[in-house]
């Protein structure tokens, strides 16, 4: 993984974090999160939570308590040690981007993609030394029948990679079936409790919302003693305030929410808190990435990640354009940029995102590598000054 | 202008910056800087500093009293006082890529500039609002008479913007014109003097050396009560050392000399410190662009100028691609970021170049203005946290 060495790009005060976090709490306390999910809602009430009908209110002492469980710095193990991941502190580890319905091919056709697709983004990745993770579901193979896709998906991971991973679980049960099939290979299932293999994603719904996969997806990873990186979708005048400090908040209190519920299923279990706030453009209701709104909440993010002490997941290289364009690898760094400068710990869809996430481009995903390249050498911030490179001998030899 | 209200990216130590600073002195004291030019001369000879044939040795002391006369932050004012530019501090003030030998048309045809093509830089950079500073040589208009044509190009300035701008003048004579053309449409020398208009680029000769061409240039400007950017073309690995911070160092010793000419034509005339630190593929020779010793240099230059209480000179958009392709906008982009994020007072070749500064695209303009448009509203860092950002009561009407 890459060491991220320059400092952070506060664009909050410590008063505004503050504020912001008191806004989280709020919502929390007062407004309630939905879990439609009855084994979360038991999990709520057993420890004494209030829980009317799916509506859970947690207040500030308890989510505290919560929050002091999850650990700041955590390793995912790789199959070689090598290839392990530390998550936190200084740390940032990067993975393609995932979840495609569609595949863009380099001669611009954009097509279903197959389970011989999957398995080329997977060891595409795994051969890159810029991307320290693999990805189960780069794309949604449609060749594979939907009951066990998640299966053949996840295999491909394991099949042609060391690396450690997103398994691409979504529901109780498949994210139970990727802890399983984890601890298939990784020598059973307290070996990889002991030393977790995988960072399982969940996507609250947003405003305040986990549904039956999501809830249950976390309980999975949980119960297995995986890490869960809660991602909440935000869009800042859609499904969050159009104001972007609410957003944030919103955010925070979602991922909190989250962590609270993996904390009561597993004490101890690593949380990463993730960020995606983006803005939707109000004439056509359209999400719009790289704009500044972005950058900025990203930034933001990040911050708040670091008040709570929890690794930060921002990220990656966004863009609504069909095709690896020139406006394309404008947005996509204009993204990218604030996102590495927030101080992330993990980054998904550093690298081959196109049309919102609507396909995943080989073309666009080798052009991002190179960038990446350039920021690894940034990020370590090395630029030594000695009398190797200071050079006055030369000076000296040489003259004007 | 804009404000930049980022925190800045230091990736030196104060003890690092200082190590860095001792080398230009020793650089300074010990190598010297050779000034091809009898006035000049002339001018260290009657301050007392040693001269050697044209070897001008600069010792600390006099260097540091030269430096504590130029001011921190100054004003250059425009034909309308809205358009007047604060150089220093948090503000950054954009202009064009500039100097260029050809013009890339949008059909992708590479050719010889016209006086047209000049007048129609001048004038999109009048239009755009990203723009804070006009310039004089966008392209070099080769249907122009040589021995006026940087009149002509003056003009086209004073004609079509009421901006602030760079002259084209690089010798005493084109630069003295330069301030004689401001005069006349400023209210004259005097006029002028009181209250620069322009900024005078001075571009020393790296490693250690100004020609004739460029101290007649500077003692032309300070004459002219003109402020003066010092900008060395530093080539790690050509015309500097291979080690970035021997090149950073050079850099200051050279942006330093040219300080000291300028303080004994005009104490207290005010100076920038340049920085455009690049790296060569040492396989071909050619400069590269966009590394990121590029960009760390750029950051570490910026410090520098702050240590010196100096307005900072850093930029631009660089690319060593031909034509306004998906690499160019890479690469320009990864040029801009760390510019931008330097702290820089003067941001020249913010849009529109190509091919190492060998053609100005005006199509490669209007994409790098969309991401010029982002940028700004980054800077601004303005996410405010207050009641109707965090919207609190909207989530109290519409609940999870």
């Amino acid at each position: 993984m890459w060491t991220n060495r320059l400092p952070r790009l506060d664009v909050w005060s410590e008063e505004q974090t503050d504020a912001v976090h008191e806004a989280a709490m709020t919502l929390l306390e007062e407004i309630g999160v939905r879990f439609l999910y009855e084994p979360a809602l038991q999990r709520f009430r057993a420890a004494g939570v209030p829980v009317e009908g799916d509506l859970v209110r947690l207040d500030r002492g308890f989510v505290t308590e919560q929050l002091a469980l999850a650990p700041e710095v955590f390793e995912v193990h790789g199959r070689s040690p090598e290839r392990s991941v530390t998550t936190g502190g200084p740390h940032t580890a990067l993975a393609p981007t995932g979840g495609a319905p569609f595949v863009l091919d380099p001669d611009g056709v954009r097509r279903s993609p197959t389970a011989a697709d999957h398995a080329m983004f997977v060891r595409f990745t795994h051969a890159v030394p810029q991307f320290h993770l693999n990805e189960s579901g780069i794309v949604e193979p449609d060749d594979l029948p939907v009951p066990s896709r998640h299966l053949d998906m996840d295999l491909d991971v394991l099949r042609w990679s060391d690396k450690p991973y997103f398994p691409v679980g979504a529901t109780h049960e498949s994210s139970a079936d990727s802890v399983e099939l984890a601890a298939i290979a990784f020598g059973g299932r307290e070996a990889i409790a002991a030393r977790p293999v995988m960072l399982g994603i969940v996507n609250p719904i947003s405003p305040l919302l986990f549904d039956e996969r999501m809830a249950g997806s976390a309980i999975a990873y949980a119960e297995g003693g995986q890490p869960v990186v809660f991602m909440p979708f935000v869009f800042a005048g859609g499904t969050a305030p159009l104001g972007l400090a609410g957003a944030v908040a919103q955010m925070a209190a979602e991922v909190l929410a989250g962590l609270c519920l993996v904390q009561l299923v597993r004490p101890g279990n690593p949380v990463v808190f993730g960020s995606s706030v983006s803005e939707l453009n109000l004439h056509d209701g359209q999400p719009v990435y790289a704009t500044a709104g972005h950058g900025l909440a990203m930034l933001a993010s990040g911050q708040m990640a670091r008040r709570y002490r929890l690794p930060f997941r921002g990220g990656g290289g966004f863009t609504s354009s069909p095709t690896p364009d020139v406006r394309a690898m404008q947005e996509s760094l204009m993204a990218l940029w604030p996102a590495l400068l927030s101080g992330p710990n993990v980054i998904l869809h550093a690298a081959g995102w196109v049309e919102g996430s609507l396909a995943s481009s080989i073309e666009k995903m080798a052009q991002d590598v190179a960038a990446l390249e350039v920021f690894e050498r940034i990020l370590a911030a090395d630029l030594p000054v000695d009398e190797e490179s200071l050079a006055l001998d030369a000076f000296r030899e040489v003259g004007p």
